[in-house]
């Protein structure tokens, strides 16, 4: 048997993201052990019971014991205080990582903290995941062939960089690394910005006279469009409030590009018009070439 | 065998729509023939070795010859001219109907020509689709369980409406009779609102300095927000300026919609922002439910 890349993975947080990152691990051979904390004794107990981890901790402290790497994988309004006490806790050598949607903020709380990011941190976004949620959904597929960001120089990587860029390709993932600043403006646009007009359409829909009426007529395409309106609505206020001025610069912006198409309807030019469509089928097209 | 609902079902051009309705109608066995009409031969061709169609007819004439329904299923861009030729030429005993995805600028356009709405004509839109288009794509099952809205008045049913009724509901589609001006609000919110964001939102990413990479990062999300986007540029031209004044208030409507979540996010009001986001996801879980 070949050693592994880490003797004693540690999962802070055992829901959809950890939980699935541990069965991942596990079925590529790349950990020893897993360790698993939550802050709830009954996700623990399911996490056990379902083979996820190999033992679990209550205790944050002795959950860190013998770690050699550190995945916090909690709810994104934690992740902060979470990664600062690990940082704080664990011996240099060991990787500290983490699955938040937003970086920057993450980044800028651990440099204040210690004047500079720590050479072990290694900030990183799965660009997965599912309407559902909890270790009773963990997959060990759901990483498969998915991109994953992990923050740092691409042309310098640290060592822990290159750990944990290891620990996501083992489990079948493609790895890109970038600025946290890049990453945060990439998916303001891809994601954070839908999820807003998602969720103020079905809202604009609510508010119409015929509401009671008016879903009934939806068809298809609706359904597809406002399927993330349905993502979890605490976990989208902390995402949209960490990374606040994004996500505001790219509302604005597409209210900008959006009014463009409203004045050539308004104005009857539809050549104007079907430009616009064209062009938007054409790069849509090619998006889908490549998923 | 039982008497057919019609001797000779007409279909003036077998696209997706009026292919999958001579299929579906032949399944079902509701009609004793179906005669097709197409400004091109090829489509006449291929809908007759298909077996869509059991006799072609490139003259719009000789086609309306015997017709005891007949169906304008071609573009948009044609409904209205064709509509009005085929009323024309037909007795008073015969079904008029369509497919258009608007319907108020018909009807006013038969209105305007006649000086009311002959009793013979049903307006309807089956709210039933494909990315894909052509008789080639032309499926039997497209209307199976689908909602399609016919214009009329529910209460009082002419014999037109209530044959068309009969022969939506005998290919396993839900009929509902509305008034078009209350079909074109409701499908200005439910259908070409959720196009407009869509084409809006890929002109805004590929518009972005790091659209080259923009699309690689998308996940899930954003390949179902963004799906109906990739939809016919020239049908959507079409339909948006035929419902124009109902999109262009929807479209502003929304943007009113959307600046109360972004200055929700601008104010850092996590809290108003989290129950817009649970409103929204409380409507879309009951709608899910329903379909």
């Amino acid at each position: 048997m070949t050693k592994p890349l880490f003797n004693n993975l540690v999962i802070l947080g055992v829901g959809l993201m950890g939980g699935s990152l541990a069965l991942a691990a596990k079925k590529a051979g790349v950990v020893g052990r897993i360790t698993g904390w939550s802050r709830r004794q009954s996700t623990l107990d399911t996490a056990l019971e379902m083979g996820v981890i190999d033992s679990a901790e209550a205790n944050l402290g002795k959950a860190l014991l013998n770690a050699d790497c550190v995945v916090v994988a909690t709810p994104t309004q934690f992740a902060e205080e979470l990664m600062i006490k690990v940082l704080e806790t664990v011996a240099e050598s060991v990787v500290v990582t983490d699955v938040a949607s937003v970086k920057g903020n993450l980044e800028r709380a651990i440099k204040n903290h210690f004047g500079s990011l720590p050479a072990n941190a290694v900030l990183g976004h799965p660009i997965a995941g599912s309407e559902q949620s909890g270790v009773a959904a963990a997959d060990a597929g759901l990483f498969t062939d998915r991109r994953i960001i992990l923050i740092g120089n691409d042309s310098q990587q640290t060592l822990a960089l290159q750990q944990a860029v290891h620990l996501w390709r083992a489990i079948g993932a493609s790895v890109d690394v970038m600025t946290a600043e890049k990453h945060d403006a990439v998916l303001a646009l891809t994601s954070h910005l839908p999820h807003f007009l998602a969720y103020a359409l079905v809202v604009h829909l609510a508010a119409d006279d015929t509401a009671d009426d008016i879903f009934r007529y939806a068809g298809g395409g609706f359904r597809d469009f406002t399927r993330i309106a349905a993502s979890d609505p605490r976990m989208w206020r902390e995402i949209s409030l960490a990374n606040k001025s994004k996500v505001v610069d790219a509302v604005e912006q597409f209210q900008q590009h959006l009014s463009v198409f409203k004045q050539a309807l308004a104005d009857d030019d539809g050549q104007k018009l079907e430009s616009l469509f064209a062009e938007a089928k054409q790069v849509r097209d090619q998006f889908k070439q490549h998923n």
